[in-house]
């Protein structure tokens, strides 16, 4: 849906859609809080209408702006070994969910996700997606370069070694400790090392 | 808060205590949704008030009831090898989210429980704490015999065993598959097994 072409003239400007995503990130990220398209559309200088054009909801704005954000949460250079690719990628996320707002931000969209498909749809493709993905590629690359064992359940391993520190998040059960990604990595490590 | 006494008069009987509980369950696993207080008091025949002096919410009795309906899926008998029982804890709580309306239920109470201390309280207290503390048992009596290494972390243990069937039910981006119990479970054990 954000792909759709607006309905008439040509797309706006790549600094009208920046100011945007900024907008939803530094708002969400000062307060706390989800912003509507209101404050969203106001703080960026454009009209409700033209942000509608572009996003089908104040969710999906904001999950865009926070991956924006938070882009370097899940790059990982391709030179360092996969463990500590993915134990970096997965500390990096302990951080962000603890010591950001981001943490908060997102239970509230997993809340409202329950009642509204777009913004499930909208955490699915901006939030978990490109961290699964970024991570399964780190498995992938280990599995071809020998570093873990053929037929490694790539998928399935990204879930273990991230689920935790979600879970931990949901519930708030548990800390999410200083170690967490380290003492996770090492308790998946041994059933995928090579 | 369930235990405080009644203002006045003696404790009722555990066959009211036993009709709201059953209402409470029938309800929501009947409908898939989250009923009222109002609702369960009729369906099990007492007064508002008199629920409301033994539980503190619609979410407190629902989930009592669903602990109670449910309490065979964290019995699993002692006798068993550690890692028996503790994959047959996983694999009946995969079938529960997955095949029973408790998945859909537990959604909701998990968005609820975001705007709502008393149903996150309830939460925690009625479902996974009792499920928690079940699979640290097993994890510490297979420390004890010598099944797994001394210094294993039983709370991350857990966590990483049942992390994986909770992060699929909240997002929804791959399934709580047959075999996810045993997949999990033979992706933790080699780190922990002596």
């Amino acid at each position: 849906m954000n792909e759709e072409p607006p309905r008439r003239g040509r797309p706006r400007s790549p600094e009208r859609r920046r100011a945007v995503l900024d907008a939803a990130a530094e708002l969400a990220l000062g307060s706390g809080n989800l912003p509507t398209v209101d404050a969203i559309a106001t703080r960026a200088g454009v009209s409700r209408t033209t942000l509608y054009k572009w996003w089908p909801s104040a969710a999906a704005v904001l999950l865009e702006g926070l991956l924006d954000r938070f882009h370097a949460s899940i790059e990982f250079d391709d030179d360092l070994p996969v463990r500590t690719a993915l134990e970096a990628q997965l500390d990096t996320l302990v951080h962000l969910l603890r010591d950001t707002p981001a943490g908060r931000l997102l239970r509230q969209l997993m809340a409202a996700s329950i009642t509204d498909a777009a913004t499930a749809t909208a955490l699915l493709d901006q939030w978990l997606e490109p961290r699964r993905h970024a991570a399964v590629h780190h498995v992938e690359r280990g599995i071809a370069s020998g570093e873990l064992r053929a037929g490694t359940d790539a998928a399935l391993v990204v879930d273990a070694l991230f689920a935790p520190a979600y879970h931990r998040l949901v519930w708030g059960h548990a800390p999410l400790d200083d170690d967490l990604a380290a003492r996770v990595c090492a308790l998946v490590w041994p059933a995928i090392a090579t």
